[in-house]
């Protein structure tokens, strides 16, 4: 029996000779963006990985049933699972906005799933940091959320070496669209075209721009001339003013394949690898009253980032958190009379918060402490029975190899003070 | 736009005058349990939401797929969400088996799936912390995941007096059932009716037991003699060693209604509501040979406990965790002029670990204290420019409304410093 095509197993480490994904890593990472976000007074919140088709397709189209994990339920309900969170945060929002002060600062670490066709490996799923700020019309909240982008890059060792954010503006494009005079019922296509551009080949863009009345040579030196928009400015100095300018770029190659962003537009990139997205967000001004049917109207904006290239990332440069001592102790039954009072100190120190496990059933010392080496312990506790009758522990620290002997009440404080270092 | 029946969207905090669901409490559940397994030594894996149908229908029957949500995908195979998590641990462990030394010792908090019938407001998903041992057959290993399952509860503020695990085994029911010379073939059947007897009424059962050559009067005098096996008397004994003897009493009626439990069984229940399961599990030493297709034969045991009968039970126990402060602080910008300093402030703030918001675009002072009550943070800190010309940062403890000036540089410090305390 194999699991689906394009589906992970996450195993508690990788596994030998296999892939870089494990339990222990997407949580290190989770761990790090939750922490990121709190920092920045974001709240989090989930939906339900299946919703109504209809919230998908309500936002971009028919066309995106293809790609989606699509059936009908036994109570003849069209449902989907989930390809991205932003329709449901809309859903969420829309449904009881009156209940929160603006603006909304809510993350969410969703699995999204496409059924995309299989190319050598491609997944259908993954985990996606998702971060919106919804209720802001000004700029500042675009700086705020684009501080959190880096900030969470930040936190995981990442530095300016490694990626840098290159920011652009859909409302940049639009004002060059209108000063050349585009036909606006094809403005769409042209914002594909220009997001298509570092892909196609310079001809294969000359050719669609000229059909839609531009030039490539008109394009490409809008982009090197890389003026900033007011907006863009602002963005630009708000971010300085937190030390973050090495991290940030002006750069209008961007502008974001999606229909629906509406402002300043983002993503983040890898440095060293080609031109590869790790993040991308901007401003969607318009999507809450779309799926709220009018309902409500909000200014929002967000960025999605997604586990695959970030660890891919944290691989290519040496960035993979080192794993650490997973266990405080293995506590060994040398005698087995004293496996009851063994029982009993490790419910002790498991009380205190230590992480300790033992041999279930009788087996030799030496056994026992290799496999303390294999578990990658950082002590092992025996308990012996001193001439006086009363026990004893015996620490022995396995980074050092040094021993103490103490009593069994403080085997605890002994085993979490931070001094031997706990890694392996 | 509605979410679908029987799923439950998680807001930051419960909605007034709504369910009690939300994202901090059921990150806080995630958390003790991560914590507690860990400190028992147990590691975390996940596999997919969507598996093979037949990975479900192997272990129980074509009779699931009328519980489940299952589809054909693009590929047209035969899919479902998980009802359970047990078939992806013996198809994940059954893969790699090898790798890994035994016992194996692995907890999980995966979202499960299941097509009800609706009843009012009955739900369709939940969350569930999975526990299991696999490759130890002693009873030691039984004892050591009861263990874990008294903690996981304890470490939530439940006590003796809010809940038991009452401990059984299809051993002794086995040996009862040859001892009256049940007919072989219908061992199940009768296994399904002591299941069903504290709900059904005393005819219903009797008639049910007559029809299967037993008596309601043998049945209930075995239960209420309740001599625990060999087996029993060692985990009992065991739990005693760890001081969790209060936690646990020996009570036939548990049987528990799966087919392929094959020892001890245990269930945790509310003392306070009437009979009502939070947690059951059971040792199953077949079930990784016939998932595995005999390729792979490993004893095992396991548990589940639902996010939702235990959210339910902490509250009926008044041990709903309170919420703590959310921000460490809000920097009030008094002073438009000092926005950037305070951008560089905050973003000190964060670097340093501290939660903190500001706002966004200008806004007057009073509006700014009241958000960051609002908010529910612990300090409030102001920059101001000090008559030598220096910045000085005004930090209030809104607990104790004390204010303090400082350098900017020490803030931090202040913040994260335990006195005065952080909660709101």
């Amino acid at each position: 029996m194999e699991r689906l095509p394009g589906f992970r197993d996450f195993y508690p480490e990788p596994l030998p000779h296999a892939d870089l994904w494990s339990a222990d890593l997407r949580q290190r990472l989770f761990q790090t963006w939750r922490d990121v976000a709190r920092r920045y007074g974001f709240r989090e919140y989930d939906g339900p990985p299946l919703e109504p088709l209809e919230l998908f397709t309500i936002k971009s189209g028919d066309e995106i049933v293809g790609q989606l994990y699509h059936f009908t339920d036994k109570g003849d309900r069209a449902v989907a699972l989930r390809p991205e969170m932003t329709p449901t945060l809309a859903r969420m929002v829309a449904a009881h906005e009156r209940t929160y002060k603006k603006p909304i600062k809510w993350f969410a670490i969703p699995q999204l799933f496409r059924y995309e066709r299989q190319q050598k490996g491609r997944l259908r799923e993954h985990f996606q940091f998702n971060a919106d700020i919804l209720g802001e019309p000004d700029v500042a909240a675009d700086a705020e959320l684009i501080a959190l982008l880096i900030d969470s890059l930040r936190a995981l060792g990442l530095t300016a070496e490694d990626f840098v954010i290159r920011l652009s503006s859909r409302n940049a494009w639009h004002e060059f669209y209108l000063r050349h005079h585009g036909d606006p019922a094809r403005e769409y296509d042209f914002f594909q075209t220009v997001d298509k551009l570092e892909r196609d080949t310079p001809d294969a863009t000359d050719k669609k721009l000229t059909a839609l009345g531009f030039s490539l040579e008109a394009v490409s030196a809008f982009i090197r001339a890389g003026q900033p928009t007011a907006e863009l400015q602002i963005i630009l100095d708000n971010l300085a003013a937190r030390g973050m300018g090495d991290y940030v770029k002006l750069d209008y190659h961007v502008i974001r394949g999606l229909a629906y962003y509406t402002g300043a537009v983002f993503e983040a990139f890898d440095r060293r690898g080609r031109l590869r997205a790790i993040a991308g967000g901007g401003r969607y001004d318009n999507l809450v009253k779309l799926i709220s049917g009018n309902r409500v109207d909000l200014p929002a904006l967000g960025f999605g980032m997604g586990d695959v290239v970030l660890t891919e990332l944290l691989k290519a440069s040496g960035r993979l958190p080192a794993s650490h001592a997973l266990l405080d102790a293995v506590c060994i039954i040398q005698d087995e009379s004293l496996r009851p009072e063994t029982l009993n100190l490790t419910q002790q120190l498991r009380d205190a918060g230590c992480r300790v496990d033992f041999a279930l059933t009788p087996s030799k010392p030496d056994k026992q402490f290799k496999r303390a080496l294999d578990l990658g312990a950082a002590h092992t506790v025996t308990l012996e029975r001193a001439p006086a009758g009363n026990l004893l522990a015996r620490v022995k620290c396995l980074a050092t190899r040094q021993e103490q002997r103490v009593a069994p009440a403080d085997v605890a404080r002994l085993l979490m003070s931070p001094t031997p270092p706990r890694d392996a």
